[in-house]
């Protein structure tokens, strides 16, 4: 059962206000063109930046979940939070709420791998200055197949990709904000592999790139295939990236080249420490 | 202590006594040309092909592993033998011989990680039909650093790249010869991904492309630095590509980006099973 996404790479300013309202407009746009999971980019009501953060973040249940769930509902599709700052007994977490096509929250995913990066000359980053991880997986059951969520930097580790493939998962979103010295070089190899190695659709959905910003995004929202090809992409500006998924072909990539089954478990294996 | 590396992309013959004579003229010239540690393809004294592989195979140490040594020490060179069909106990293996520069042979690495690919009207191939697959971790140390060893397929097994890297591996090579169909798809993006994952150098070293042998290699053998930039690479033709690595460059990226000291080992581990 072949489903739409779309991927909204969407400007976000400032003005939380006018983020709500401008996610709202292009929600609705895309499901108008017949998306059926929606999925916004990281930190998608705040600016990306560590000082933010606390002054921007609400509960989940809150205002800026209240709005998605109710966009959802209205439109009947899926929402993929992006990620919004939360706050949950006094931490602040990168979080991404999901909701179903009834405006019911679902679950949500608190980034479970910090930003830490400091390329002298460069950028220098550390979430961990005002936020706290998350230690849950998160995937949701749709009609379509399971999907698992992780939040820019979770991308970096191999294991949480591999984890949520063996849960079932068919498809990987990652809400992401890759910058101007990591985007370039690292975001589609590690998609492609991530899609490779576990034989599983995988999405990037970041911000439209904004210059005069402290931190400046790379664009690029990208839809990889289990095989590894760049389905859909885009460059830096403000626009949705729409991609046809067929959990079917995930199917169909796993006998043509079963390394699933070829682990050498009597070797090595991935333990899942807590769940 | 940086050090020169030659990837020698060597067409191979039907002839073994050809293969051999041809190696070891290319590997005389590498280094003539400065190349401290030498790297010849996968199968590169016999075709790729199961039905070769039994009638090719001998001991190592053997008649190929000691013209290798030989070579090693007239050139007062570290050679990694690509791979020959081994042949231990009534079992055929697709291992990977290496020689010190005094032309002791210090290790062998036998494939762990069997091809078996069946995508339809593209390209079907089955190693087990006439291969045993290899139950060790492979590295070795050299003034330089410690290297770390896989065949070709062993590269899509991202737990391999990591327990190297743990082992304190900051070069991993892959003797390769991905195919026309899983070549130009696959094989840059998984050595990127190795290479960023673990922030180490990765190479993989594949024959020339042969349009009339009964498995058509990609060529195109690379170096990925461990920051996933390519280093040097080629087309399919015959050649030898040279690539100067810096472990103290693996140091610099571990830095800048502490992904490794940042894996959630109390949501996950990659356990070795045996050593």
């Amino acid at each position: 059962m072949t489903f739409k996404v779309a991927l909204v790479q969407m400007a976000v300013t400032a003005v939380k206000s006018e983020n709500l309202e401008h996610a709202v407009t292009l929600i609705n746009k895309a499901a108008t063109n017949g998306a059926q999971l929606i999925i916004l980019p990281e930190c998608f009501n705040s600016p990306y930046d560590t000082t933010c953060f606390p002054k921007y973040a609400e509960s989940i249940p809150g205002p800026t979940s209240d709005i998605l769930a109710q966009t959802a509902n209205d439109n009947n599709v899926y929402i993929i939070g992006g990620s919004i700052p939360e706050i949950d007994n006094g931490e602040v977490y990168n979080t991404c709420p999901v909701f179903s096509p009834s405006g019911k929250l679902l679950t949500k995913h608190r980034k479970m791998h910090l930003v830490d990066i400091n390329v002298p000359g460069k950028i220098r980053f550390r979430e961990a200055d005002s936020l706290s991880p998350g230690c849950d997986f998160t995937t949701f059951d749709t009609p379509y197949c399971k999907v698992g969520i992780g939040v820019c930097y979770d991308l970096r580790f191999p294991e949480l990709a591999h984890i949520y493939g063996e849960m079932g998962c068919k498809f990987l979103v990652y809400p992401g904000a890759f910058n101007m010295t990591t985007g370039p070089s690292h975001m589609e190899p590690l998609l492609r592999a991530r899609a490779v190695d576990n034989e599983v659709y995988v999405a990037l959905v970041s911000g439209a790139r904004n210059e005069t910003a402290s931190y400046v995004a790379w664009g690029h929202s990208t839809v990889v295939s289990p095989w590894g090809d760049v389905l859909a992409t885009t460059e830096h500006l403000e626009t949705i990236v729409y991609c046809d998924i067929d959990p079917d072909f995930v199917d169909k990539v796993r006998t043509h080249l079963p390394i699933l089954s070829q682990k050498r478990t009597d070797m090595y294996s991935t333990v899942v420490k807590r769940k």
